[in-house]
């Protein structure tokens, strides 16, 4: 890892936005429903940031549009850009090409994605997927802070994940590694956004929670209760709606949420029996709505996972939310330090 | 397959190990219900071999004397004996510690493994998760040569496997990391023999094969023809049996094969979209039974993996049953070489 500071040091001369000397890098977080941007300095600090907005999923010419006013926002007022961006992005990566390669939940395919970006910002942007960018993010920074094993799942509105192993941010053949809310958890189960059925986020990702609360709505009007009324005849309902309704004492959704956990173990103990870390950091939006998971996944991996591979720790990350713009900044800086492969504009940081 | 016989002849005549100068490791193979031991050379090829053996899988002590027993076997004839043994186990070892952690198709926990064969056999001796052994092999003199990012998927018995990232043999927080015989695949299925249910192994290892089938027979007697006749009253059914009798057109054979294949995409699917390797090999006894398999499975993993994933060439070891021995010999001769980190009857070799 080369030093940051040392970094710093060497473009001192630099005519620097805010707080003389510290290079900035924009990250920018592209969730299946929401886009987030900052400015983040060399430790990891978010400088200055855009809010939170949603864009309508209805294709990348709009989506774009959406992430570049995003990024215009965190960069408000400074006197000089940065030269660097990264994006996360809820999607398989090729960082080298600078596209989304597939994007189950965006629905994107191929995508040019670092270009059109670069042209709009006038700056050089780097792509990543967004669990790969949390967990560098929670790996410098956070929970994972001087971990040589450890796994980061994100639980959103898809569920994705990324390990370090041996010390080292893996990244796959084709840049796919980790791609946990893929597997199979219930044989021949629910179709997924993706080719698979049975997919572990089709029933925990959020949108597989909302998912399965609209049918169980619909196939069990007696037991509507609470679920019903705070969704629009259950077409808006959202996990957050099931997570409020639970909390208030609706049968249906407590029956949901309990649903939810079991299958939230099934695919715990699978990713701790694969991946074998010794810290597993649970991150992503869901968590802000059950932070009880931390105690409950913690529980299952002693309980169910193979006794070599239970012996690991279970935290939530220390980034929250903003481990993906954090991480997505942090990404675009190491693939820019000397010493590093050199891009054009590619080669997967190590 | 080397004919044992006539190399212990050609030996007689010869007072030094082959070929004096390269140096000899023995490898020892031991599975949930054979043990394999070889002189393994440093281009992986085997020098002599014992019989395979099956063990009674009643208790440690017994099972370690026919280890010895084989290991003795391949040894004879020697002038000198090998400096080094590696043992492949069918569980999760310490390498460090030199014990079994868990073996669930065992039965032994934090069994001391390599002090007690040391003794015995009068060599230093090293142990290693029998998946890791296999993949080792491949890796190095078999079907996984020269690839940065491959998955070895072990079908044997029970389902082991081994992961190759970036360029390195991982080994996880506590050498424990690919046991994808213990993702769940079925929520709330078949107890497994681990601490979980609905297991990859308890649908698609050669125990889990056999006791659906022996399940299925004791249901539906009408439907028993050849799978019954086979067996001892279904109590002997094996994998084996069940594959002879598809292959013969037993009905409920033919069904029980149909469904375990289903299980085994689900399965593959998952490990492709955790581990994204570039090159899945399959390796493990099973495979002998059902070569179709790897049509099979690079079917499955076209059109059921994510994308990026789904890039993936799936192939079959090269080494056949041999991988495991090969795999021990040379974990032991890498962890003893110059330059590795250094053991007190340690430290991952990497």
């Amino acid at each position: 890892m080369p030093n940051p500071k040392a970094k710093e040091k060497s473009r001192k001369s630099e005519p620097a936005p805010r707080g003389g000397g510290r290079e900035l890098v924009l990250g920018i977080d592209l969730g299946a429903t929401k886009v987030v941007s900052a400015l983040v300095d060399p430790s990891g600090a978010i400088v200055q940031r855009s809010e939170r907005r949603r864009h309508e999923n209805d294709g990348p010419g709009h989506v774009l549009e959406v992430v570049v006013q995003s990024a215009r926002e965190s960069l408000a007022g400074l006197s000089s850009l940065p030269a660097r961006a990264g994006i996360a992005v809820a999607a398989q990566v090729d960082p080298d090409r600078g596209t989304v390669v597939y994007s189950p939940n965006l629905g994107w395919r191929d995508q040019p994605l670092t270009a059109p970006l670069s042209r709009e910002l006038g700056m050089r942007v780097s792509a990543v997927n967004d669990a790969r960018a949390a967990t560098l993010a929670e790996w410098r920074f956070g929970a994972g802070r001087g971990e040589s094993n450890f796994f980061c799942l994100v639980l959103g509105t898809g569920v994705g994940g990324s390990a370090v192993a041996g010390g080292v941010l893996l990244e796959g053949g084709t840049h796919a590694v980790g791609e946990v809310g893929h597997l199979t958890i219930v044989a021949g189960g629910r179709r997924c956004h993706c080719p698979n059925t049975g997919c572990f986020e089709a029933y925990v990702g959020g949108w597989g929670i909302a998912e399965r609360a609209r049918i169980a709505v619909a196939s069990y009007p007696p037991e509507r209760g609470t679920l019903l009324r705070s969704g629009d005849a259950g077409t808006t309902i959202t996990a957050e709606t099931v997570f409020r309704a639970a909390r208030a004492g609706d049968a249906l959704a407590g029956h949901l949420v309990d649903e939810t956990e079991g299958y939230l173990e099934d695919g715990v103990v699978s990713v701790v029996n694969a991946f074998n870390p010794s810290l597993l950091v649970l991150a992503g939006g869901l968590l802000s709505g059950r932070p009880e998971w931390v105690d409950l996944v913690a529980r299952a991996v002693i309980g169910r996972c193979q006794p070599a591979a239970a012996r690991v720790r279970v935290t939530a990350g220390k980034l929250g939310e903003d481990a993906g713009v954090i991480g997505a900044a942090t990404w675009a800086r190491e693939r820019a330090a000397p010493g590093r492969p050199a891009p054009p504009e590619g080669t997967a940081g190590r």
